[in-house]
């Protein structure tokens, strides 16, 4: 993640770190009135995908620049719980006060990958995608975006200028998807990329008609969806969506599709437990 | 939370703003060219706890000050599927460009509304109170916090700041608990409550004759707590702690204790499914 | 742009009132020192198309809620010299202390709206359509961009985000254009688009063999376009640069192409003279 | 620039940077996954004077500390067609992710030092100085007033609290210039400069007697001027003003006045071409 | 102070509310869950000069726009003792949580307002005015200096951008007074005023020499005062400074000088004691 | 001040830097047109009690990370008149630029902490301990605060969410402290720590009664005092409060408290006399 847009990132740890302070850790300043240096160890309590080392990494460089990390595995590695992740080390006042903060944003991000492998891994063989959405945690899309592509998923649009999207209320709107795309077509650039979602077979043949690039079939069966497949005949890229969890996936394998999308991947992964633990003075 | 800092809340509902519309929602600017009025109902997809109406609502104000939100629920109560909790109304552009903004925040605070509720529920008569902690999403913490004691838990410290939480690694770096609390009561204010995490009986009696306001029992076996609940005797508040999920809370019923603290409540309630739906023009 | 990301919008214009402000229009408040309404004419000095209009509005709006901006034309809209655009009414100090700053913005963006118009017109009847670039003024893009779009062009990326456009560098790197564009679609989401910036026919053919989604003819001689044109023929969307301007894309006229983009819609467009006139006390 | 209001300055490099990055830069990052040294020449593409070469090094260092940028002109030189001005060397992801808006800060800061070089040039051995004006582009103030100094240029003032600037409204509404000059004595501290706009020769009358510092002679003629010339007698300071451009300053030559003024200076300088070239991996 | 830059103003007062309010004010939220409606009395509880009666009512508008606050006096207006200077409305919440806000900015701005003002009328019917310094509270500056106007007293330089001023380290590295101010108006446009600081009569002749708007004489005798009166002759304006306090300026009475400076004006001017007080709920 | 919550320092330094620059210092920047070392002293102009030498520091290491600044005293030491408490050595650009909001920082600190040391040396003896307030200068709370730990005082709440201060307003609405202290109990957690602020002696056994933590006698005769301090009887801690300024505190020596609270602390300390003089050229 060390090449995303660094200003950004930065900017929210440095808002979270202010979130978590307040004004000091009097708990630490309480008990260490001078510099000590000391160095800890970052422990996996369960086991996971490892995501976001270097965001773990700049809360504590943001609060000063000299604490050194040295992590153990790479973003996307699998690690086991009792597994040591990465050593912590600086003066005892830095360690202990980014510590809550570090935890906070690495144990979302391991939850988030270790999700998304468990998806992709079902789907292994299929050729199927696994994408995320738009249902992430406030200001935290970019983590958890990065995570899903660490897991092994795929990003979807990351905003609402970032490709279009037409739903039901847009085509009940425009009186058809026919007319819909048209009116894409005048407002935005050629350029960009133009999905419809769809709930029925009429509406998969209109939309293919139009020549979306993307047809989301959206809570449809199993049934209708092979219907759908055969009608659409690779003229357009197929996403499946609609509540699409671990435990429902295991029927889309084969399915002829390219992409399924699924909201649980940010909103519904749970925490990978983490830990920083033998703190040790030096 | 019409009462919370205001200014803090429309800052970061601005920036998730910001971050879902990138420069415009080029779907609906497509579609409508023209002012257009618009009406949405707000419909729960499983049943749950609501917090968060005045956030829900701020998404859109924030957009378009005459945007018109109706809740038929207040904070607080329960709902059930297919229930309408509100309707939107107002420009159809702002009704669509907000929907997944407000939606993000509304459907997490619910979900931690209706995990703590259950957690509550399941102590109830016990006398034994719920607590979050600082397991908070990054930036979030307001929202999260505050949905705790909507579900009917009480919070925790909100920061760094707030109250003094000796754990292991302080207490072993000034010599144990007594060398501990001491430094403590010279740095910081008299007026700041202190509480110290302990792991054994040993440390439970330390505790118990420093004073400390409160004692965290951490990771204790059922057996244990027993035995520290004798020990203190009502000497100091006692805080019940480690992974406790609703499935491990059941055994905790009929301890004398205070407190409960939990991280599931904020870190692995997941969400409620809200929908916005029927958008109608006018 | 009412439609735009309002928060966005409003933020930049707030920090180009505080640099213009300073402290206070001391020029206005040592003549006004009691409230007084005025009006004033906002008055076209040569001719060109509006754009900016809602801009001009939020300049004043955001000084007080209450100053009233009516406009007699709309953005797209074409004007003589001498014409009067607007009329803007409130109180004199809200009236003088926005000037200067709403019409750098309007002049600004009626002076790309003005040169894109030209551009798109001298095209008229080819097809070709006109697209930015990102050579646009620093934290001036969205108002640049939408401009162009009120002049009847079109956009091209945003940002680096947007979409993969593959470079000479990018190529070299990588070993030719086919390992950079599998680089690319291992790394992001199929769901960007790609396209490749090629400088002779030999690249223009490796590209088409990749499928990229378009071909960027750059700083090519009419000669090799027009022979790209029917090695392409039509599997890819092709656009042409190189320093294109008003003067030279009148030989574009005859070519089969798709695009042409043109970095000095937003670098040298110049302004529109426009003028806040005939302020009248009231 | 070095010592200009670093903050600032690093504060708009920085939204300029997130406004071009957005979440990263995906062919980058899609190209390159290790990091990977590499250098590039900055190169002339025309001629023209150097501006801003601070600013072009901050957009690389905001990104990256250790990228490294070495020129061999400096502010205020002039270069030519084809001239290497700088070598930046460093990892391949910040030369390549930050090249675009570094180009559009410098291209533009060269092109107002150039155009203001120009207009210096032209009025060389009249002693007549070249003033910018408030028609900057928006939040861009800082560097294009600086651009107009190392140019050779001067600056008038930057806001609206930095000087006393009576225009015809203020002195329609206090009733002459002298009532106007009155009240801005008892309002501002002495200390500020009073400047006044006048656009006949009794308003220069008029102003002269109230002692302003500066008298501006706004869209008069030449024959005008030279009159005004007289009556003012060295006993306040002359500008004149009014859409002065290259072209229309020559007539200007013989007058004896102080300064001219001009916005053309930072609304209609155009850029300079500049180029990041040759990258080499090394 | 409501024609200031509005934008800076707001922006201040919100962070400011934002450090005092924290979360939410537990206590108000406690007792009032509900809407209550309330009003109090602003109450002086010493007499002193009104400023900041703008920024007080900001205080309580930016928690909620529809509190209403009457004032029954004017900035610049006298009070004394138990004097009712305001009345607020509204609803409760914000009446309590925004007090003492509001109190810190006004107590201060008054407390500089009242000192300014005997100052000044220590000084009446000599002619000399009373100047500020930039010796502000960090973040605090227009708010002081607007009091300073309230009190009577003009605004010396906001800012080190604002006018040239040359003290004693600048004149020694430049090599003298001559040699400094030949570079500065080299350096800067004429455009700006150059102040010099001068410790003995030498520097006066030698500021005299270069012809400096204003010569500040600086912690100089009585004696050497007058002498440097002669010296300059009306051919510079006069300012005095050093430590100068309402009890040092009674021996300056006399003296042909235009302005004395105070830093103590914003540095040790104190507070005026004002309460909201009778709180009543409606 | 090092381990505070850095962040929040250094934006509230970054802010006061910006206000004090504005552009440039164009003294200066006039004068050294080239890189120069030099060095300067911190000396003290009269005695006190240093506080702030971090931030201090952080004033010129935000203009410019290379400067260095050597203390020879540290925070909480007291220095005479003359003393030289710093060496200030680096650019002289960023030497001068910073000069005066780093004293602006610095000497309100100083003033704070020497203020509260001399009312804590009053109180030797007595185990009464000094507590500063919220009315401090805003956006200045945290350098206050900490100056007043320097000083040898406690800080009482930092904000409104901090603990529960149930005045006069609260009480009156809830109907009596009893129905008060209930609703804080159910409202806020346990953890919060109550505090009711009594006017007279039926208060005080009512505050009793409801067993809050503190509680707060205001505006009491010494009488009464003593009367409250026996119905008290060590089962709750008291606190004094009331106008209470280093004159008028002798007579509380006497008495059997916790406390004395005292916005003088922070509102009226004035500042200590530092200055940075010998600037040396290296």
């Amino acid at each position: 993640m060390k090449w995303y847009n660094k200003n950004k990132i930065d900017r929210i740890i440095n808002m979270a770190l202010d979130e978590d302070i307040g004004y000091e850790d009097i708990s630490v300043n309480s008990i260490f009135l001078e510099e000590q240096d000391a160095k800890a160890k970052l422990i996996a309590k369960e086991s996971g995908v490892l995501a976001g080392s270097y965001v773990f990494e700049r809360c504590f460089k943001l609060l000063d620049e000299s604490v050194n990390i040295e992590f153990y595995k790479k973003d996307g590695n699998t690690f086991e719980k009792q597994d040591v992740l990465a050593t912590v080390k600086g003066d005892v006042h830095y360690i202990l006060t980014g510590e809550r903060t570090a935890l906070n944003f690495l144990q979302r991000m391991c939850g988030v990958a270790t999700y998304t492998r468990k998806m992709v891994n079902q789907l292994e063989g299929t050729g199927i995608k696994v994408l995320d959405t738009r249902k992430t945690s406030p200001n935290f899309r970019i983590f958890e975006k990065y995570a899903v592509k660490v897991g092994g998923g795929k990003n979807h649009r990351y905003n609402l200028s970032d490709l279009v999207l037409l739903k039901d209320n847009h085509i009940a709107a425009a009186g058809g998807i026919g007319n819909a795309v048209k009116r894409v077509r005048e407002y935005t650039p050629y350029i960009k990329i133009i999905e419809a979602e769809v709930e029925n077979l009429d509406m998969v043949k209109e939309a293919l008609d139009c020549k979306v690039d993307i047809i989301m079939l959206d809570n449809m069966s199993i049934k209708e969806i092979e219907e759908a497949v055969k009608i659409i005949d690779k003229k357009a890229i197929i996403e499946c969506s609609g509540n699409l969890t671990l435990e429902k996936i295991e029927d889309l394998r084969k399915l002829d599709i390219d992409y399924i999308s699924s909201g649980a991947l940010t909103h519904s992964s749970g925490i990978i437990d983490l830990s920083l633990k033998e703190l040790e003075l030096l």
